[in-house]
């Protein structure tokens, strides 16, 4: 196992003890490399991981921008201006609870109720530009690991809409999103990287969030899903009714923006780059996380002609990188490149025969994002003690266990309240006119499709 | 107020002793934090500072693409390939006038004219990699800061694009954007950036370009605007008629590479990466701005459904995002997240109105460019005392006012001459058939539109 | 000639002497510029540099998307879907070869074999984050450096797959990527940026890869659209018969992305950030690259007006960026901006009139690869000379013929073996019926396309 991993195993918040871990790396190396003054000082290691939070912050950022170009091209077009609106406001959403709730949820305090959760208050920075002297200990701006935190809540609630698109109503959905990045999400998180009970009691190892991320979005879309129905038409007389996304160019290019978004939620999730060590464990990051997604096309390329009588198939070929980028996301530094490779390979076949169990069980998942998300997940956060000697097989699975009862549990009740309140789906009509013309009364194409009678 | 902000206020280029500022940050840091040697140095705070440069330029060069994207969305299809075309013409013909004439007319020797222009030359760099000694005191590579500088004009030229879109031809478009790039927006940048008479007697604050930048694009798209005239069919025995974009998706797009370029935009306006402070300053901009549009999307997406009945509107909902993101932009750094939330949800609020307002006046802004660049420009620019004790509302007011009466004059003569010697207009029947068979000669969509027999 | 190119003229990997160079830049300048301890730490540049080739690596790798963007909007959309996955097939193919064998082909013992190829051996990096002591010589953290290589590997394949698209099969296609990535690119990149005998006999120099990359992507083009014929009605009794391509606004997105991206491309091609003067150079390479591009952008808008009739072509001056680009790419620190701007224009006329000529010659390049990629490519390797005087027109010369030859032939024996045994075109149903659904089943825009029958 790398030393690297043993200084920063979790992924800290910056109120856990936890965080000062990053300051030791620095301090670790001074002490390794400098007799006479540190050769990266104190100051330059903050510019160097603060710059890090920044970038691998942005990165995930757009990432909000694949899952909207993915969703818009996975559906037929009567439903794309509706979808789009989804995702630039579940972005938006994530981003206000985390402040107002979530971020301090998750990190603050999380001890005083025995690992459970923190502190449901705003977040604030511990430190501002213009102070007189600016505290060094925790090795960064506590702002930019909070913008780096909050994009990563906004990736679970991004990975829901998708699931549950063309028949969930905007207003549910959006009250949906603010309870799982507000509390859900926060509250889960709070038992690993917020060094709560999964952390400390069970050795849970999720270096960038296989499970805390993808698979927390995975179960949450699954119980939408459940509770939802499918899409009318979708299953017939038992059997699956291929529905075409409407434009797999828009689809290709979401996966493209997710693959380029990754190098920053994975690299950046090393939490430091201010020394030799961590600027070698970003690179082996960068270079794990790529190899698995690249394995992962490869092999959905090949399964894709062996399920479908020997053609290839475009969306189970993208959602192949996608299971790769997943698998590798519970751990992407300690594998070597061919584990990686294996890894995301893996991944890909999960996530390929997934779906078609899905179809099986007339679970009707519109963009593959249970299969790619919590399947692949599952696989990547179990197989993390294959390369990561500190982490445990048992460990594993109670933080699978754990994170997916209680995800699923909050996430089944919360549909269900809203199903039994204002309802969560479109009417029949309303689904056939589609949710542009039914829910904003504009089209998404107003020009590219021509109108069919039957329809 | 921020203490770095006193010592960084303005955004100067590189000529101006005000740009000696931001070696002072570092000089002011390595004075406080370091007894035997700079913790730090001079030329790791110069890689920094470069490095900022270069990251917030590739950033906000992107946003072209997001511009081009945005508006080849807002189109009907018969106008998309020429809007593809004069968004990567303009980011084009800014860069090379910016090089001719505009940088150092914005900030070589503005002393010497009192503060109201530079010298109108050709920029070269002030040193060159293979020096033998690198002066170290202006704190970065000179080329950066033009770089950084270059992506600035090119953003305001592409507002005017959006704005004017659908019926301005395109030669007479690109000479105007020449001249907005090589004159007006130099010599209105010259009064604050480049250290002249809006900055040295009135103390006008404008951090990343509410004004400077947004509200400059804004009046100039407002000139095209009045003197075009609106779109054939847009206004009807005085009542607007609605012409949807043809592809809401690309718009989406767009309106999320311009979120993720805006980081780079506000971010590396900080000037400097080199200090625990700086890196501080960065850090709190990325967060300030991200809540500043997440609170505008939230709150347009609510306005909307107050203004359509009940119905969300996605537009609305893009261009609050725009609005909460030229808000912020005047003062992204001094702001609480609290505030940023609010500055971004009025600025949103004031878009959305405004729109309502252009369409009573029978403006015809094709993309929402004149309410969400100039009016929450103004907006923006205007609310900077709240939060920044170095700014007064009078000079705010000042600065509003002077840049708006230049440009909006200047803007209007080009226009105007424009128009009355070789034409602005596409004639009736080029604007029927589209731009761009009738400036082009081939579609954007040759497969995706039904000929309709009665257009 | 500047002096930081004496210090790092070629591009090498990490097991050529040449690659001590880096550690040179900085080591030359702590000597200069620090007499009690180095004003940039071997610890500091260590983690500049390996910045640098990470956010090179992600730029880059962004370029995928783009060339996928750029082809889906320029192919009909019956073909669509076919090539958006042979876009991510080949970036993850590229990967895994090189990988493989790629690297160490390109960069391992190059001496041994007298400067004409490496060991096809996998690759794996020197050093691991959690190594007791990390060598610090090579300046950059291996896994850095391979990340960015591969990334370069994957440009060359992207290129072919526009030229050929709408009549190669994919397995066929693939099979091709893979010896070009694993074999051909490799063995003729050691004989440069492996410091083989290019490099040593010859001063052969291409800063960034207008020869090496994006000229052995045309040559590899170029055999492959002789092999294959044209596509069926592309000419008709000798004459051109224009195929409009389904969605220009996506192919606008594509070379947007590839401009962005090319900061990437080059910046990080000076393959060193840790110093002062290695900040400088990148900041120089970023101007000079926007302004080839800036410039080919205008001039191919002119020259479309000229061979168009007075109009205007969107695809003309969208290629005439990527022109300027490739032109550029040899040698983009040297140059003046103004130097750069006539360098990008030439390549933009170039390629403008190349199109043309493949057109005489009833060559069918569905996206104009070849004269942007070989021919501006070629333009740029020899005019290097005109600005660095390190390198020789006689030298440059060696360098294009010899490059261009073996892959020529080596490239035309695979794709001519490849039709010999497997064939390697649609058959003419298949063709007529569009790749999409006689190769993958499923259409790309389901929605979009009215079903016409005489089609």
């Amino acid at each position: 196992m790398k030393q690297s991993l043993n200084l920063a195993p979790g992924r800290p918040g910056l109120r856990t003890p936890a965080l000062l871990r990053v300051g030791a790396v620095s301090a670790g190396l001074a002490l390794l490399a400098a007799p006479a003054h540190a050769a990266v000082t104190a100051e330059v290691a903050y510019v160097f991981n603060t710059l890090l939070f920044l970038i691998g912050g942005f990165l995930v950022m757009w990432m909000a921008a694949g899952f909207a170009m993915l969703e818009a091209g996975m559906v037929r077009s009567k439903h794309a201006a509706v979808i789009c609106l989804k995702n630039i406001g579940l972005y938006s959403i994530a981003g206000l609870m985390f402040f107002a709730v979530g971020y301090n949820l998750m990190y603050m305090n999380v001890d005083a109720s025995g690992g459970f959760f923190g502190v449901a208050l705003p977040w604030s920075p511990s430190e501002l530009a213009g102070d007189e002297a600016i505290d060094l200990s925790t090795g960064y701006a506590s702002a930019s690991d909070w913008f780096f935190q909050m994009v990563f809540v906004a990736t679970a609630a991004s990975i829901v809409s998708g699931a549950v698109a063309e028949r969930v109503r905007i207003a549910p959905f959006f009250i949906f999103v603010a309870v799982l990045t507000g509390f859900i999400y926060p509250i889960q998180g709070s038992w690993e990287w917020g060094a709560g009970w999964l952390d400390s009691r069970f050795g849970f190892s999720d270096f960038a969030g296989s499970t805390l991320v993808h698979s927390t979005g995975g179960w949450a879309a699954l119980t939408g899903v459940m509770l939802l129905g499918a899409r009318t038409g979708r299953f017939v007389d038992g059997k699956p009714v291929p529905m075409h996304g409407s434009s797999l160019p828009l689809t290709t290019l979401g996966v493209f923006i997710l693959w380029f978004g990754w190098f920053g939620f994975n690299g950046a999730s090393q939490l430091a780059l201010g020394s030799v060590a961590d600027a070698t464990a970003v690179a082996q990051i960068f270079a794990n996380t790529n190899m698995a997604a690249a394995a992962g096309v490869v092999t959905a390329y090949l399964v894709s002609m062996v399920v479908n009588k020997g053609k290839p198939n475009l969306v189970m070929t993208l959602n192949g990188a996608l299971a790769g980028l997943v698998s590798i996301t519970a751990e992407p530094l300690t594998p070597t490149i061919a584990q990686a490779i294996v890894i995301g390979a893996v991944g890909a076949v999960i996530a390929t025969y997934g779906t078609l169990l899905l179809e099986r069980l007339r679970l009707d998942d519109v963009v593959g994002a249970i299969p790619v998300h919590l399947f692949a997940g599952i696989w990547g956060t179990m197989v993390v003690p294959v390369t990561n000697e500190s982490a445990s097989y048992f460990g594993q699975l109670a933080g699978v266990v754990a994170t997916g009862g209680f995800v699923f549990a909050a996430s089944f009740a919360v549909w269900l309240l809203l199903k039994l309140t204002m309802g969560i789906r479109l009417d029949r009509a309303g689904e056939a006119a589609g949710g542009d013309l039914s829910e904003l009364g504009h089209p998404a194409y107003p020009e590219f499709v021509a109108p069919k009678p039957a329809e």
